[in-house]
């Protein structure tokens, strides 16, 4: 609790150690990162069965590549006889299996031990159980993602819950049929700041004024300070002489055919805790990924996805992709900008959330609950 | 205590672990650089309105700057609002005010908030509860001297009790004029040694004949060892030859006008704990602050003060510069070679001292009871 | 305990933290390195009176001097006065005495405190109690072995038994003579693993066949996995077309002569815990010691040893030396590759030994031991 009474106009943010802590970054990592679903990877990254990608979960190293059904496993990255790492490149083809480059125990894409020198010799260690270590995996929006939980959460009453309190139903989104899209540019971010002050930037808009000149230019609503994700559903109008979600507000690309008509010159923007951000806009989607490394670094990978007509076609995308790059710098400075406050004597007890930015609040109790 | 008996001869230092143990530095910080008067910076560094320098005092970003009324304020470096760094740059000029670059709350030189985004929505928000957080500030020989404290101990109990101690009056420093003088000359020193054991450097000449040949030439009694510390108001006498305190005792430049007749031809030193060290030649004053950034670093500050006309004159100020500049050098390498030590299981009940070094042991017994 | 039970096939290793936590490591320094016999120099490094080295032992710096009686001595490198380092190169000849560049404390080869500004008008300062701090030192296979322990354990029970263990009898090694021979090359190796993960991979060879081609080319038994280490005083043949322990199998360098029949031919494995690897071919000895520097970091210094006439012909060493600089580089991979996993939940009760490797376990038993 903080030590003085604030006035009503204000609540207070969590309190600095949360930000800097290592012990509490720790177990944000145990309890939200490795405990909750995860957004791991694009899944058209790993196009063909025996692909791999190696992600970073929490503190965990996954193995994630695609079987011989079609569908994509997930794997601790580790070797079950003495730890060494399985796979060390971030990407690759894999030919037929997974060979330990150590001891040459051997695992196919389904994880089971299928080879191994002497194994013959030691007929009671179970394929199956001394095969690599799964974890849960279910696809969605085209992307991966895992849950290192014994006992994973439903999909439904986390993931899909977030986009339901923000847009009231899932099919405000199916619409733009994310899954069927193509990356078109992918911008990777290495941002010394917690994770927690990059989702707070990313949920208010009390700051687009002053940091985000281009982005109140094509959504003047946005000058006032209230987040799209303030009320349920709003989408922020483009401004009457926009004629696209670009640098410059001129024509973007193809708009996706299935979006209706309120989504139509509109911004939406999603927060899928722990680590997922959705921005919506008539002819492309921005999908951040946020890889917490430590309790003062986060990377982030974001991408922009359009149809895959227009990716092939090689159209310029460079003015559709550099609004939101250059929001996304302005905003990174910004919360680089707050990490070394939070270890101040002046931050013991946190700052202040004004009348637009209590809604943030929500999610420190998320947070505080998710660790109790 | 230490385990063995000493000789009569020895006392023994501080234990190892003091020099190096971070969660000691903490308290170190917290009770020390916090608590005490803390020389942050040079006034004139600050020349007009506006003016501002960013320093870190023990383990906090601390802003001054020069108000409106001609004094100078310290305040927090951080905005109330949710802790962005106010200023980054180390100093510069502000025009009207401090706006942070995140949501633009706005504060005025007296740190009163003077503007923000919907603040008029907000009228329980007190511009002075909610403005920067002020830090007590004092100017004496020119510098800036701030106190983090709460309720700041008196500066004559402190500071000024060190030069009595030291010189058996404060007029025998004020004779010099400090306040009066322009930096000729600035080095920043970045000292891998824990910041104790460059006070106990200072504070004893036992080193003096081992490893500054230039400084015993100029002051042949420091041959001896005995620091000009050890008695109340000596100064040391300049060799018969020696005609100014330069490297080579050639001629220095214009003699400070008020200093009395004992104090011509002759060096005293000043330690004013935690960290300053003043130096006091007859033409020139050399001014050393320390900046303790961890247990094994400490970042020191040496300005070389003479007489306004001198520096405006152009004059070659080398010769006189470089016998500190060295004397400095040799010091801070002495201490580099201690720091590593400091974790043997040699140093674990501390090293010894000399009867010519016993006086070091009432500054250990100060840091002690600062922690108790 | 794990908390599964094992096929009896399997036995488990040491829980993954004892490889990462700083804590554990700062253990095994003081119950293992500081406590009892390392092997820390070649003692022809020193040749003369005065020729010294540097070298860390656990956490201590220590140095090795040569003295006037032909002995070599051990001290804590650091001044018993205030704690500097004496001597900060890592190797060097000392003329008449170690002098402290801070305050000239004086100390001769057998670390008697000679001479100090106003030692004179310290009479009860004894010359040998400030001494600098001697450490136990035995010369044994031409190197130079100390034990920081205030009573080290005997150097038969310790560092003899292991080659007794290994190889039934001292005599086996006694015929190679090592002491009189040579340094032919020095490589030495930053490996970015713990101590443990090295002392493992060279006591088994159930990963020759995998990462070892030019060793198992050489000696095939290798290819089936069975250490030399698995049976008393078994050495490893050679193929029957090889002609030497190089790189190609060609023909080696000149044969030690007092080796005795069932020597030639074949090679031997020792390992001396907790530091030193010991290679023995016909014609020249592998000599490896590990300096742990960190949980996660440990320095390798490997010696080729040829009789002396070999060395001084200036014979070119390049194939007999590229053999086992490749398996090193080899093992320090895997051992690299195995470091990141140590901290994942997957290893918290550890990896799997293999029947091939079940000795391990006695090793890990070792330590644990040692650390209770």
């Amino acid at each position: 609790m903080p030590s003085t009474i604030l006035p009503e106009s204000l609540i207070s943010t969590l309190p600095g150690h949360t930000y800097t802590d290592p012990a509490y970054f720790a177990r944000e990592q145990e309890r939200i990162f490795e405990a909750m679903w995860f957004c791991a990877a694009r899944a058209t990254d790993m196009p063909k069965t025996g692909s791999f990608k190696t992600v970073q979960v929490g503190s965990e190293s996954v193995l994630l590549t695609r079987s011989r059904h079609g569908n994509i496993n997930a794997f601790f990255n580790i070797c079950r006889h003495r730890g060494a790492t399985l796979c060390t490149e971030p990407e690759g083809e894999a030919k037929r299996a997974f060979q330990c480059p150590y001891h040459a125990w051997t695992y196919d894409f389904e994880g089971k031990l299928i080879a191994a020198p002497n194994l013959t010799k030691m007929p009671d260690v179970d394929r199956v159980e001394y095969g690599l270590r799964k974890i849960a995996v279910r696809e969605w929006l085209g992307y991966v993602w895992v849950c290192l939980a014994d006992t994973p959460p439903t999909f439904e009453d986390t993931v899909l819950k977030e986009v339901v309190d923000r847009l009231g139903e899932v099919a405000n989104l199916d619409h733009y049929e994310v899954d069927t899209l193509a990356v078109g540019r992918r911008i990777v971010y290495d941002v010394k700041a917690n994770w927690k002050l990059i989702i707070e930037n990313f949920m208010e808009c009390y700051h687009c004024a002053t940091i985000h000149p281009e982005l109140t230019e094509v959504l003047p609503e946005f000058a006032d300070g209230y987040a799209a994700q303030y009320y349920v559903n709003h989408g922020a109008d483009f401004g009457p002489e926009i004629k696209g979600f670009t640098i410059d507000g001129s024509v973007g690309l193809d708009v996706l055919p299935g979006i209706d008509e309120d989504q139509d010159r509109k911004y939406y923007a999603i927060t899928v805790k722990p680590q997922v951000f959705i921005n919506m806009v008539p002819d492309h989607i921005i999908f951040h990924r946020m890889y917490p490394i430590a309790a003062d670094r986060t990377i982030v990978e974001c991408d922009w996805l359009y149809l895959p007509s227009v990716v092939a076609s090689g159209k310029d995308l460079t003015k559709s992709v550099e609004l939101f790059d250059r929001v996304n710098r302005q905003d990174f400075d910004a919360c680089e900008r707050c990490q070394p406050a939070m270890s101040s004597r002046m931050y013991k007890d946190g700052g202040v959330l004004v009348p637009n930015e209590h809604h943030i609040g929500a999610f420190h109790d998320w947070v505080t609950e998710a660790l109790a």
